[in-house]
Parts: structure tokens; C-alpha cells; sequence
């Protein structure tokens, strides 16, 4: 966060003033011929202008035309362990970025690194989507957008996060789980079919998908590419 | 977040080079009293001033001067029930919005509300903690003050939060018990008593004190007034 001092702002404005009525004056002085009347315009003119400028700030200040309120959205990518969740939300994530817009990543892995002791069970991971979602919507409030990418199985804890943030996204990644378990990018569906894992969402415990996500994506069908515009679009519409 | 389309720039833009042209138009009109002369500076000066605004742009992006970086800061209100962490915290976040400067307030009570099921034993009330950190943290990284009032009353998660966060201000309201248990505004001192509430901090549950607080206040010796000031204060230089 910056901010410009006072003292900038006044020296910036000084300055600026100087350069301008300098010109105004050179210009007068070229057309005119006239040291005296371009010594008056010029003078003349800082006072005029700051003046003149104060009103059509004023004016303006006024004016809706152009003011566009953005409202904050809470992009919250759900679906099953190596359905493609994390890499499509780090590539919207850039995306948004490249815009210049304040946004926050939330990833299930990063965050659970941090809270080693979170379990896997349905109460859970109920709790600790609800509490992600809390940590979300008070993003929100604060005017930033949130790039969130969880497994999230369970309705109850989404619709939860749904409720208690103004402009939640569901975007659904749908990837079939054969494909995902032929993925399996970081080992865990072949650990969990030995029985090494418990509770793990696909293999030994329910994904209850979306009813009405506001999204949904198969990345076995759409590449990385294609999925971000998707999502870019749809994003972009709401804004 | 408002942001303002290219539409509205360009129109306002316009709108002001017009307006401050046909005023240096007059002027020239006034000490000169040609109207050739006064439209061949008047338009002259519509290209010269676009062009000296563009490098004075540019100039002044260069100079540092008066640049001000904000480091958000992370403000712990710590103490037992009573203590008059939640009255000093809000008028602090009140000072801070007088300030125009982007602030989230985390209250104990108000987080509880929503995650009813946060139990109060050691284990729980320290990840309760830890979580609410990692919350601010997320605020710190984005821009955003924090001003945060828990019971909080183990030192481990208070630490562990003191690491997620740059700029972490731990603020202990040391309001002795007895004046605490007087005052028992939620009548909770006297259920905890009756054996009706369980893991109350200061009756059946430890305070492990702050062993290096950046701020102490005892409410029962200084004012909510007074105490808001010497916060102000120490803010007001941190910044």
C-alpha cells in the first residue's frame, strides 16, 4: 500500500502549475510578440486555473457516467484430487493478476500445511471448508477477489461458504475420476486402493458433486488454455 | 472498489483540456485583445500542455519524494473476559477508519458465532487461534490493518501467529482478575464459578501472560479514552 504525502502533492501541483503557465506564456509571447501581455496572461492564469480546476473536479465528482463499482468475486474451484483444480485456478489466478486485480490464492494443499493437524473425516472437512469460506468472504468484504481451490466434497460446507459470501462462483471441475486416478500426480490414489489412506475423497469416501455451479469444466475434454478463457469470460461478464 | 472506465478518463480529460484552453483563450483576448492571436495560442497550447503533462508524468514517477509505503499492521488485543479487549479494540478500529485506512476487525465472540462447534479446551482454543492468524496474515499480505480481540490466552498460538505475521503488535490488557470478575459483564465469572461453565480462563483454565507485549494497558488504571490514544500513538509511529 502506498500513499502520497502531502508535501508530494502540493510540490507535484506547484510544479506542474510552473511548466504550464511557462508554456502559456512562451506561447503568447511567440503568437503575440509581447513580454508584458504574456507575463500578465501567464500570471493571470495560475490564478484562474487553479480556480477552474476546483470547479470541474467538483463537476465531475458529481457525474456518475464511468464509475463502475466492481464487486468482488469469490472463485471457488471444487472436484476431485487431480481433476485439475489447482493448476486452472493458478492460471486464473495470473490472469487476474495481469488485470491488476487484488486477489487472494487459497489452495488445500498450502493451507493444510499450515494446519497439519486438520483431519479428513466429513465434520472435518466440513469445519475446515467453513472456516476457509469465513477467511473468503471477509476478503470479499475488504474489496478483494479470491482464487480458491479445494476438494470440498461435501454440499453442506459449500453452500455454507455460498451463504456467507456476496458473489460466490462454483466452479466445478468434473474431471472423471478414472481419469484423475490414472493422473494421479502425486501418488495418493494408489496409496489410498492399498488401504494406506483413509477417508480419501473418490476412493473411500463420497464427492457430492454441484446441483447448479455456476461453471463446470471436464479437463480431460477442455485444455488449460481454453478452460481459463471460459473462465476468464465468465468473469469478465460479471465485472 | 470502484474503478473508473477508459470512457470516463478520456471524456473528463477532454472536458478539461477545453475548458482550460478557452480560458487561457480569454485571457490572451483580455491583455491582448486580437482573437487571432488569442485561437493560434489557445490551440497551440492544446498539443504543447498534452505533451509537458505526459513527461511531467513521467518525471514525477521517478522521484521517490514523498512515496510513503504502509506496512499494515496486525493489532492482538489479548486478555482475560472483561478485560476490556473488545471496547478498546473498537474504538481503535474507529480511529483507524477516521484514518481512511483499510481495516478488518476479528472479534472472539463474533467468530465464535459462526463456528459454534470451536471448543475452549488448550488444543482447541490453540488452533481456534492459529486459524484466526492465519485469517490475518492473509489481511496483512493483501494491504489491510488488522484489529483482532481474543481471550487468546496460550502463548504458543499467540506466537505462532507473531511468525505468520510481519508487523504482529501484541496488545495485553492486563486488567487484573478481581476487577475483571467485578465487572463480569456477560455474568460469565459467576457461571464459571457455579461449575457451570467449563475451561474459563482465570477461574478453571490458565492466562499465560504476553512475556514481551509491544503495548500494556490496565483498563481499571487508564481510561478507554487515554488507552485509545496510547495505541493511537504507537501506531501513529509504526506508520
Amino acid at each position: 500500500m502506498y500513499k502520497e504525502t502531502h508535501a508530494r502533492s502540493v510540490i507535484k501541483l506547484i510544479s506542474w502549475r510552473f511548466w504550464a503557465s511557462l508554456t502559456t506564456i512562451a506561447l503568447v509571447l511567440l503568437f503575440v510578440g509581447e513580454i508584458k501581455a504574456a507575463l500578465l496572461v501567464g500570471i493571470t492564469e495560475v490564478v484562474a486555473k487553479i480556480i477552474l480546476y476546483f470547479f470541474h473536479e467538483r463537476t465531475w465528482d458529481k457525474i456518475r457516467f464511468g464509475k463502475k463499482e466492481i464487486q468482488p468475486l469469490i472463485l471457488w474451484f471444487t472436484g476431485l484430487s487431480g481433476s485439475g483444480k489447482s493448476t486452472l485456478s493458478e492460471t486464473v489466478y495470473k490472469e487476474l493478476m495481469k488485470k491488476d486485480i487484488k486477489t487472494e490464492r487459497l489452495d488445500g494443499d498450502t493451507v493444510r500445511n499450515i494446519f497439519s493437524k486438520t483431519g479428513f473425516t466429513k465434520i472435518e472437512r466440513n469445519e475446515h471448508i467453513k472456516r476457509v469460506g469465513y477467511l473468503a468472504s471477509r476478503m470479499e468484504k475488504n474489496g478483494i477477489f479470491v482464487v480458491a481451490s479445494f476438494v470440498s466434497p461435501y454440499r453442506e460446507s459449500r453452500e455454507f461458504v455460498r451463504g456467507l459470501c456476496n458473489n460466490f462462483i462454483e466452479i466445478y471441475i468434473s474431471t472423471p475420476l478414472e481419469i484423475c486416478e490414472k493422473r494421479d500426480t502425486k501418488g495418493l490414489y494408489k496409496k489410498a486402493r492399498n488401504g494406506e489412506i483413509e477417508n480419501f475423497t473418490g476412493v473411500n469416501d463420497p464427492y457430492e458433486e454441484p446441483q447448479n455451479p455456476e461453471i463446470t469444466i471436464d479437463t480431460s475434454k477442455l485444455s488449460i488454455e481454453k478452460a481459463t478463457e471460459k473462465v476468464m469470460k465468465y468473469i469478465n461478464k460479471k465485472m
